[in-house]
């Protein structure tokens, strides 16, 4: 298995050793975009439809029977005439079971855009980390792509990223991994050197130090990083089943072993 | 003091949080350019000029007299009609004491175009940590620019980034860090987690895992990769004295406390 990373979308950090085709595509914002989507299925949303504007979501929304719930953010917070923000909480079976979503995140869905030529893509979060292990497991070639914040690299993602490689080194032995991916592989152990999975406390006490972090703590969202820091508590895996626009559907998982 | 990583040079990997006026920038090549920057001016060049493009190389030469040496890397090869390649080995007082160099490589002199507009630039390497820490001290904002190689970031210099901030960290004390600076400390510390310098036998045997080290390997260049793990053998500090063309001399090192 060959793995690659993006700590930016490569539409920002251009990429020139590989190519889309024959790839898996793992789109990461861990606070929030990403985390939201796998709460969003698992709590039996229908489908997701990313878009990267406020209007455009609107437009999408309007053409759509029955109307589609309109769920995002701007600068964290919730957008204007929108149904839902961008808190994992929001996210109930009685808010969003059996609808279909338009989600607009500031950073979230400019990473899903990035990766609209690849044929496969995927979003991970902590949440469903074991699920979404699971699904990298059946690839030959994964490529990581990190949100990060407006262009600037963010620690939360890089964390998820050398998450997902050090479990595939460890289960499934003989991986490549490209420059990038050691770094993130190598920030992962250095805060947890442990085999064992860190606990939500212990992973939230670092999504604290991180960019998106303090910027979800500074705008009162403290409660959504604890809620982003739960390992595995999700078995939805959100795999993308249109790419224009972006529409993301639960990933069958009948198959999955946790 | 304020310190921010740039993982590749800022014009490949745009950076948005700093402005360039009021910080030194560091650019970081390991293998090999800006460890024969510090071993060329130990070895007493009177000056290095760095030249983006061949042609701009023997442009500038064939202006100055005494003519100067031509210096520097095609595809880790020494270049046609040139004096010297990129080995540091072949950087002795006998060669260049006295000299003046122009030098042009395929990354790290492209880094060093990226800072063009900042106003202090050093050149630091493993050759020359202690010493280009000594001139970091001085500075309140700092910002490490990795070269990469062909716009892909190389886990060598990412390496040398950490080091510099872990040891900003141990020595100076609160220092404040960016995500991506974090990130190459984490790397850093999770290979060497003593607060002890390495060995050249352990920086090196890290230096033969990386994008460079294999490549500066694979053609035949395994006793550069050797010499540029030697940590605090040379105390030349490569800083910017002039900024188009870009031209280096010696820091003035009397007070150097190593």
């Amino acid at each position: 298995m060959q793995l690659t990373t993006s700590l930016l979308p490569p539409s920002i950090n251009s990429r020139s050793d590989s190519g889309p085709e024959d790839e898996l595509a793992v789109v990461i914002d861990v606070l929030r975009a990403t985390s939201v989507m796998a709460m969003a299925l698992q709590a039996g949303a229908r489908k997701i439809i990313t878009c990267r504007e406020i209007e455009q979501a609107r437009g999408v929304a309007a053409e759509r029977s029955p109307r589609p719930l309109l769920c995002g953010e701007r600068g964290c917070q919730p957008i204007d005439g929108f149904d839902l923000g961008n808190s994992p909480a929001e996210y109930t079976p009685d808010q969003v079971g059996g609808r279909e979503l338009i989600l607009t995140t500031t950073n979230g869905t400019r990473a899903i855009d990035s990766v609209s030529q690849t044929r496969r893509v995927i979003a991970a979060s902590f949440l469903n980390l074991s699920a979404a292990l699971f699904e990298i497991s059946k690839a030959d070639r994964v490529h990581l792509v990190c949100a990060g914040t407006d262009g600037v690299v963010t620690a939360e993602d890089v964390l998820l990223a050398g998450a997902i490689l050090s479990l595939c080194e460890t289960r499934f032995g003989a991986v490549s991994l490209d420059d990038t991916s050691i770094l993130a592989r190598q920030m992962w152990r250095s805060w947890f050197p442990s085999a064992d999975t860190p606990s939500a406390r212990q992973l939230g006490a670092r999504l604290r130090e991180t960019r998106g972090g303090r910027n979800l703590i500074r705008v009162g969202y403290q409660s959504d990083l604890e809620r982003c820091a739960e390992i595995d508590v999700v078995t939805a895996v959100p795999t993308r089943c249109s790419a224009s626009p972006a529409a993301f559907a639960m990933q069958q998982s009948h198959d999955l072993v946790v």
